[in-house]
C-alpha cells in the first residue's frame, strides 16, 4: 500500500566524536522514505527552500521516491539544524535550528498523496499533523513520531493527533514525560486508552492501538493493550551518526506493515515490522546522514533481519527448580 | 554444582517513591545466594556484626542456603548502606555507607566452600575477590561483579581480578568505564582480551570468556568473542525496589550454569541463562528488600521464563524488497 509521509526535508550540520559535515541532505521525512522505500511507494509531503539542490532530490529519485509533493518556497530557506553529539553519542546539543520555509507552512496535498492507504506523521507541529491526518481520513494505518517540545508547548494538541492515529512511535522519556508515568509499560498503557472525544453512538473507539517505545542503543519495545514484545538494537562496533536513527526505524517499521496490505495488524506482522525497522536504523547510523540507506541493498536488509533473529533467540527445557 | 559467593552481607535502609523501609536484610552476596537457591546448593562467605539477627540467617536456612561460613565478628557492626531512588528509579543517591566489619575482612573459607566447583565474587575490594579466587583454583566456572568505586580506585587489582575468572556481569556503565570505550560491543570485546600474565609456555590464555552487560530496565546483554545476545527487562508496571537486582541477576546466571554440569559453557547454556537471570532480577525488584525472593517459588520463574520467551519472539519469511 502506498506511504505518504510529512516532515521536514532539512539540512543538517552534524559534529559527532567521528567527524563533521555541513549541510548535508536530511530531515525526519527524508530518512522516513529511504528507509521505507525498500518495502512500498512512498510520497513525501514538506517544504524546501530555494537552496534546495537537485542532487538531494535526485537521492530520493533513485530510491523511487514521489517527490513530487515536496513544496519549493520561492525566495525561501530549507529548514536547517546543527548539532553534535557527546563522547557516547547518548547526548547531543543542538547549536542552531532554522526554521526557514516551515514557518507558515500548511500541507498541500495532492490527490495522489491523498489516496494512500498508509500514513507517516513524522515530528512537527501537531495542528498540522492533525491537518495532515484529515486530509486522508481513510487511511488504513497511520502513525506518528513527536518530541520533547511539542510535549511541553503544545500538548492537548498533541494528545488530539495521538488519539487520531493507529500507531504511536516515540522515545521511551517522551512517552514518561507525556503521561507523567515513570514506568514505561504504565505510560504506554495509558495511552492505549485515549481515543477521539467526537465518537459517534455505536462508531469504535478508536485511538491509537499500538506503542513503540524507541530506546536508542538499548533498542526498542512495542506495546499492545494484550502484549509485550522487546528487540535490541542491532549491536556495532562503531556509530558514526544517530541523526535520523528514530525516522529510518520509524521508516522500516511502516514500510513492513505497508508492505502487508492482506495480513492483519496483529501480532506476528507488528514483530517483525520492530525488526525491519531495527535493520534500517542499524544501517543509518554506520555512516553520516543518508549516505548508509541511500546506498542499500535489499540483500543486505535480509541477511541483517537473519542475524538480529538469531541473537534474540533461546530456549531449552525447563529445569527442575530447588522450591 | 555447588556455589560458593563471597560479598557483602548488609543492612539496607531504602527509601523508594514507593516507601521507605529501615534495615532490611540486603547485601550482594544474599540477594544474589536466595537468587542462585532455585538451582544448586549455595555456600555463602562472609562477614555480619554482633547486631546481625538469627531471623536474617533463617532467611537464608529457609532457602537451603549453607550459611556455616557467614563469619560473626565479636564486638563489630554489619555492613549498613542507607539510599534513596528517584522518581523513575533510574538515579540513586547513597546517603550512608558504614563498612562496620567489612573493614579489615579477611576471607576464610573453609575446605566445604573451597570445594565448590563455582564461584561468584560479588562486589567487593578486588583484592579480596583475588585472594577468594586463588582458594578455589580448581573452579570450573567463576564469575565477578564489580563498581565504579573500584574502577576509579583499584583498577589494576581489578583487572587481574577480571583475567583471573569466566565471566564479567557489569553495568553497561561500567564497562565503558573500564575500557574506556564508548561503545558497548567494543568494550566489551576488549574486555574479552584481558588474559592473567603468568601463563607459562603452552598454558591457555585464561581470561574471560563471556561478559554480561546489565542495562536496568532495558534489560542485559551477553557478549563472547564469538556472539551477541540481548533480552529485555521482563516488563512490570509496577517496580518497587531495584535493590539487589543485580545480583539477583548474578544469581540466576550464575546458579543456572551450575545446575548444568555436564553441559558445555556454549550459546545455548549461556543464552537460557540470562533468560533465568533476567526473570530472578524481575521478582526481586517487586517487593522491598529480600521479601519477594524469599517467597518465591519454583513454578512461578518457569511460568516468567515462559512469558519472557513469547516476549521475545518473531519469525516470518523474507520479503521481497525494493533495491
Amino acid at each position: 500500500m502506498p506511504i505518504t509521509v510529512v516532515g521536514s526535508i532539512a539540512y543538517d550540520t552534524v559534529k559527532t566524536p567521528f567527524g563533521e559535515r555541513e549541510r548535508m541532505l536530511g530531515g525526519a521525512a527524508v530518512h522516513f522514505a529511504l528507509a521505507a522505500s525498500f518495502f512500498d511507494e512512498v510520497r513525501v509531503v514538506g517544504p524546501v527552500g530555494e537552496d534546495f539542490r537537485n542532487e538531494e532530490l535526485e537521492v530520493l529519485n533513485r530510491r523511487g521516491i514521489d517527490v513530487s509533493d515536496i513544496e519549493h518556497v520561492a525566495g525561501g530557506r530549507t529548514f536547517f539544524w546543527h548539532g553534535e553529539y557527546g563522547w557516547d553519542l547518548n547526548t547531543r546539543e543542538t547549536h542552531d535550528t532554522q526554521l526557514g520555509v516551515f514557518e507558515g507552512f500548511a500541507p498541500k496535498l495532492s490527490d495522489r498523496s491523498r489516496s494512500s492507504d498508509v500514513l507517516f506523521l513524522a515530528n512537527i507541529q501537531p495542528d498540522l499533523q492533525r491537518d495532515v491526518r484529515a486530509q486522508l481520513p481513510h487511511a488504513r494505518f497511520a502513525a506518528l513520531d513527536s518530541m520533547n517540545l511539542w510535549i511541553e508547548i503544545a500538548r492537548d494538541s498533541l494528545v488530539a493527533a495521538i488519539s487520531s492515529v493507529d500507531c504511536v512511535i516515540l522515545n521511551d522519556a517522551e512517552l514518561r514525560e507525556l503521561t507523567g508515568k515513570p514506568n514505561l509499560v504504565a505510560a504506554a498503557r495509558e495511552i492505549l486508552t485515549w481515543a477521539p472525544g467526537a465518537n459517534g453512538p455505536g462508531e469504535p473507539a478508536g485511538g491509537p492501538r499500538v506503542v513503540v517505545a524507541k530506546q536508542g542503543e538499548y533498542g526498542a519495545a512495542l506495546i499492545t493493550p494484550e502484549s509485550f514484545f522487546a528487540l535490541p538494537a542491532y549491536p556495532l562496533e562503531t556509530v558514526i551518526d544517530p541523526t535520523g536513527a528514530g525516522d529510518s526505524f520509524a521508516g522500516g517499521l511502516v514500510g513492513y506493515i505497508a508492505a502487508h496490505p492482506h495480513e492483519q495488524l496483529g501480532e506476528s506482522l507488528l514483530r517483525r515490522a520492530m525488526a525491519h525497522a531495527t535493520v534500517l536504523a542499524s544501517f543509518n547510523v554506520e555512516e553520516f546522514g543518508t549516505d548508509r540507506v541511500a546506498r542499500l541493498r535489499g540483500a543486505e536488509i535480509v541477511a541483517r533481519i537473519r542475524e538480529l533473529h538469531s541473537m534474540t533467540q533461546f530456549s531449552g527445557a525447563p529445569l527442575k527448580l530447588r522450591g
